[in-house]
């Protein structure tokens, strides 16, 4: 097992640590109001979401260059408002509309894990959300990261090694020294791939009820938990 | 005034949130209690800090590449034990030593203060010293900032203008919504010429006693304050 050597906890954040479904159907259902328009907010949230990783994959080619998730997600938003039908609205109320991924909401156990977590560790995100995203979404949602790491400063979206590294030395540790801790196998995986320790804690409803991914964990991951503050609890002991 | 306008506030750290010099004195008192060492701590500070300027310009100038604050104060530690005819010291201790820097003590206003300036502000270091320095600051000292942001991110010191602007860019928000707090004039102004508005908190006591610096403030300032309490009660209202 990990252990003792383990000094910082770096987290996956979208779907880990924040409900951003339900979170961006509500943005969804205020702006319909806002603007008196009528969709199927849950269909929006997931389209909207769908475009991540094909926007993430133009920045990884070199199709566009370096972009941060702010500005993907507001290209993503002109696509999907497209689809969607959606005509009319001001280049300032898309760029609100946009701030919603600004706002999502901690899953129940999140903020109280994360203090438990922080107590004996040093706690950060590891996300392709971008520092000034990163930063809003922990005071909107009372998050208590010690630093903001991610893809920003790496400018190498996950699962590029990249990524994973630049945070290990910009906290000035080795690879062992730090768990990724996500939701999500493929993430893990690749941050194990360049040395990193791998805490696997399910989120179930992350994409709606009756949808559930990733079932059955790996049987290389360091800790399996059921929420962060039952990892806080085999963490501490 | 600067006012409502402002978003977030980042803060010069050596000096004006922490007391470094009383701090690197005690850890050095430390060192030579674990060496069986006898020597002027206080002067043996004074000594290192002042080693400070003169690396950063090696960064500077191009005389050496991009080198984090961690590995210059590990270089100038070489120096100044040289000085100070102190030998046959392990690397392993010296590394140990290197680290007082991490563990510096706030001024006694600074964790109240922080905590009322971040209940309606972003609140960020904005320090030459690199992130896990900080981070480990932070943590050690109970400093609660939002975001870790300084001269790591941008691979460039102040007061050189890309380390402000960075700082602003990866904050999403433009320089007038900035606001740069420094005990020290020249930081002050070099981050008002690249557009930040301007908090002077004196720190009379940061070279010790009878050695007080920039005792007039610069006219250009936005706010004036006596601590960090007081900044909050002139901004909050």
């Amino acid at each position: 097992m990990a252990d003792s050597q383990v000094k910082a906890l770096i987290f996956d954040v979208f779907g880990t640590v924040v409900d951003w479904r339900s979170s961006i159907i509500k943005h969804g259902k205020n702006f319909g109001r806002i603007h008196g328009l009528e969709a199927d907010w849950d269909a929006f949230a997931d389209a909207w979401r769908g475009k991540y990783g094909p926007f993430m994959n133009k920045v990884r080619t070199g199709e566009l260059p370096w972009t941060n998730l702010d500005a993907l997600h507001r290209m993503a938003l002109e696509e999907v408002l497209d689809e969607f039908k959606i005509t009319g609205i001001s280049d300032e109320a898309k760029a609100e509309f946009n701030l919603a991924w600004h706002d999502l909401k901690p899953w129940p156990d999140s903020v109280p894990g994360l203090y438990r977590l922080k107590a004996r560790h040093i706690i950060a995100p590891m996300s392709n959300g971008n520092i000034a995203l990163m930063t809003n979404m922990a005071k909107n949602g009372g998050l208590p990261w010690d630093c903001i790491l991610g893809a920003e400063v790496a400018k190498h979206y996950k699962p590029d090694p990249e990524s994973y590294l630049t945070a290990v030395q910009l906290l000035g540790l080795e690879p062992h020294q730090v768990m990724m801790v996500a939701a999500h196998q493929g993430d893990l995986l690749s941050a194990s791939k360049v040395g990193l320790n791998m805490a696997f804690v399910p989120r179930p409803l992350e994409r709606g009820p009756g949808r559930t991914p990733d079932p059955t964990p790996d049987p290389s991951f360091n800790y399996v938990a059921t929420d962060f503050v039952d990892l806080a609890l085999q963490l501490n002991g």
